[in-house]
């Protein structure tokens, strides 16, 4: 059994990993840590533990819980994990990181979209980014994630395969977005009651969105060059899921079967990517409480563009479920192991 | 590998049932049953099932379905299962009827309940009423199962112990359920259109409702007295979910420890029962997906009534779980098996 | 043109208020009273006011406030009002209080159920009930208003008939209410984030809300007897609007018409009760925005019990709408000018 | 008093219109159409409208009823107005057709995206198209409106000033839009049921929205160029409520200051156009209920691009307000007449 401990178990993020690995086979959550509900029952903060999980709260301690465990989870605000990483740590346990701080790779752009000081850019060249489809074979040998953002995870894998064959403008690529509300974490904040995001529908962080560069970085590094892009985040009334929309030019004329053959050869391999049939949108409800997300595009001839579409659950693939998968890749599990749920509808 | 047939598969229960075997790992489905969608790709029907579930829709034939499975699920409207029941069918397969057909013992009272004709009451004192809790030496026997209602199940858990110990008057019983709209099935009506539920609320069916008779029979049942109730279903704004608020005058008075050891006893060894602590109510969120009933209760002393409250899953123990349930009883398998689905939240 | 204040305009019936106030021919709001926003443009708390108020938000002074208008309207927590209020005060202008600081007669319940102290016990006999259907005449005579609760609102006018009329027992009664999430105020508290309450249905404060002295003392002074009630609030997936559903013993069996007769005379004057016909449940999407309470009743010959219905809009005639129509009726104003409101649907 | 006869009455736009034109002082509303509902009692269809709406509903029929009324309002599917329009009818009462039939003046394109005859081309070249900030003098003297489409309405307003002021690249433009369920009207689908729509998100008609060629048109008339567009239109969880998120490249550097001073120009003697000020992002929920439009715009110099942001109730300003704002200017009545209504919140 692998040990497992959790930092920053207690949003919304951290909780969707204790459900997971709850039921995954080869694991053991022997750390539940918190900053707010130390000592606290995991099952009283989380009612829909009682019974299941008896354990309470621990502090958030890092270098404690390196000896104690095999792999730790840190489902933490962006500079946490930054501050507290040392190389003592990661000779003794796997760390992934369900924040930012070791996915940016330039950490000029790191602190100026973040607006914070990077305490450990030392560790980012290790730190590989955990998107499980493209980086599978340095993951398997790493011992520090950086698990993606969840606009990034489903921007790029609905769009990356067009990038790569060269088939649209890098320079003309926006991507619209929509996240439902879990995504903005579980303080308590007057933006995010109940009767401020029902019934309502906004953007917000226009043109400013942290998850911007890191799109931008991957896109570039399989252009190999400089790819800026425009992303728009807007907030949705539903618990879970992220939607995406994005436009690019096309470079020339393609046919339909010429795009699904190339969606199908990138992912045919891939458990979690569903290529969707023609006519077939993804849209969210499809991929709740789940590990994939569902790709599909649309040619438009009219103006020459071409719309890509994904939808995936933000807490499974775009959080806790894709650490999950990095850690598989990690221990030399099945990739798949505890994350094969099957989507709940309704 | 038992083979699995479900006829009424593109309901909203059937969806479930599929969802929940999918994941089970001694059964294999083998007959995706469906009125409305035959021949039409399951995942066409169900996008969430896209590459997991291969199979198309096969007509709704009990006759020849029992000659390819071992167990049939009839998740389909009254009266379909009692018109098609016959002693050849039950020869070769065991049956688990997620309709009303066989819950009701007196036939009249099935009859004027449902304003039809029942079409093979000679079955219905074969049929096991299937709340596990209850009859789970019978239901290991049976080749039939009525599997029980949504609001009965709920009720019944959260009222029955203290039913059968005698601390409440039971012609003071009123129940007054709340539920999710994936309770209303998914035909096509204006009334369960989203503009007509969302941010609404309402009672329906008000001392008319069906589920009225069936659990009024359960606590007769345990009483041994002709039990009748007020019971008053209520329309909620969400997917899933039924909550259960009951009142009951105290036949004396008892103090918290008393009626919590009652709850306990009853229920230490239930898995799926989950007898809360003090302060804590059931809730809905803490229950989703899975197969668990949360029961609490308060003691009103200014009014010498007690509250209990009961919150479930409807669409699992209320109705595809525990028919899961049931069927691991009847073929000798662990009564978890396939069922320990941690609550989903958010 | 009536001058009005109002002192918490920043809450959801604050800013309920405001709406109504200003679609008032006869009104003109001076006083933007604020804790949390003083000298923050309104329109920047509430959007929707962008270009329609122009005002910047003050101090919550009533002293002050006094000197400057005809009417304040406190729409505060409990305990603001009853601190503050002097004779003074109240010989310079007439107060509506939103609030429960003199809603309850008994000042030890009061102090019992809140677990405050009231600092101005002695305007509690002054201050006039403003259940406007009952108190007309007192209020068109009052300087101080105890504008009802929400719950009591709703539960008051669905079933207040049959107790005058001494249809039901009194002991019998059991309220069972739900409500939107804006009665939960606009606090930033983490059990009213989307997250938390979306897809969720739960009771809360049960047997120990405030709400049920206010019940019980008006239903006390209506029979002349000590009457105790059950009350259970439960919390919806809603924006807006109170359903209640109550249930009370019949003292002898009643007709269908014998009890539509005594509701429609009661109500056939009164605007803002709507006696539906038989077969209408209230709901609250049909009195969404307005003034009305919709109600109705089914009797259950089975049980001998009777269960009234109520659906209000809990910001409107649960508090800012009422407040209005008390102020009409203080200032010699038409009843139900400025609350001509059709309900918003969907 | 103007007569009105609403033909499609009992839909979410024509109800729409009913509440409106209630709560307007010069208008009596004479003929409730229906083609479901014949003789059924308005307030039986929206029980909203108990007390307050007496009549039933009539047939469908504009040869009779534009004998009886001044102004005839069609909330029709695409294609009716169309089909029963003569010149007689025209002579006798002004017409203001909710639907699509007279919007797009190219009736090839018509027929091409609708996929049906147009019935009545000859009409086309005199019906206005009726938004009232482009056309308002040509409106005035109308006998046949076109009232715009719900995304149209919102797209043009938040693009336009850019356009015609040569800011944008035309050839650039994206429209990324989102709507709530009223939208796709009141008719019985699976489709729309709550549990298919509540906790989903997803784009429809993905280059084939038949909005598209309105908005082009409406595009091509300001530029005397022919523009093509993309246009994607989303479902999103919420009853009413458009937002717009629209990409345009930029012909060369603009400040934020001269980009506002373009939009302040266009609308400041526009009531229901409201330019925000920096940072207000345009959200639904500040929109509910009114007939504005919220606009506002991000510049992202990084990559040479503006986005466009607009919200809008899809009832009010994208169907049944703005067809009163056209029957006010029609009349000579003031613009703003029984429009002044205060978005409701929350």
């Amino acid at each position: 059994m692998i040990k497992v401990g959790i930092i920053g178990s207690t949003g919304y993020a951290g909780q969707e990993l204790v459900r997971i690995l709850l039921q995954h086979k080869e694991v053991s959550i022997v750390w539940y840590g918190s900053k707010s509900y130390i000592d606290k029952k995991y099952s009283e903060v989380f009612q829909n533990m009682f019974q299941i999980v008896e354990e309470s709260c621990f502090d958030d301690n890092m270098e404690e819980l390196a000896r104690h465990v095999d792999v730790i989870f840190t489902a933490t605000p962006q500079g946490f994990c930054a501050s507290v990483m040392t190389e003592d740590i990661l000779s003794k346990v796997k760390v992934i990181d369900l924040s930012a701080d070791y996915r940016i790779k330039d950490v000029k752009t790191y602190e100026e979209w973040y607006g914070i000081k990077h305490n450990s850019p030392d560790f980012l060249k290790e730190a590989v980014y955990g998107l499980c489809e493209f980086n599978r074979e340095d993951i398997k040998k790493a011992r520090l994630i950086a698990n993606p953002g969840c606009y990034p995870t489903c921007s790029i894998l609905s769009i990356y395969p067009l990038i790569k064959e060269g088939i649209i403008e890098t320079d003309s690529i926006i991507i619209d977005a929509k996240s439902g509300v879990s995504g903005a974490g579980r303080g308590a904040k007057v933006d995010n009651l109940y009767c401020e995001v029902n019934e309502n529908m906004k953007a917000y962080g226009v043109s400013t969105h942290r998850h911007t560069p890191e799109i931008e970085e991957q896109f570039s590094l399989i252009t190999l060059e400089n790819v800026t892009i425009n992303f728009t985040p807007h907030l949705v009334p539903m618990n879970r899921g992220i939607l995406i929309t994005a436009y690019g030019k096309l470079k020339k004329r393609v046919s339909y079967e010429e795009v699904k053959e190339i969606y199908d050869r990138y992912y045919e391999k891939e458990y979690f990517v569903r290529v969707l049939e023609k006519g077939m949108p993804p849209e969210t409800r499809w991929v709740e409480g789940s590990n994939f997300v569902d790709v599909n595009f649309v040619i438009d001839n009219r103006t020459n563009r071409i719309i890509m579409m994904g939808a995936m659950d933000n807490l499974v693939k775009g959080a806790a479920g894709q650490a999950v998968q990095n850690m598989n890749l990690m221990f030399g599990l099945p990739e798949q192991e505890g994350l094969k749920l099957v989507p709940m509808f309704p």
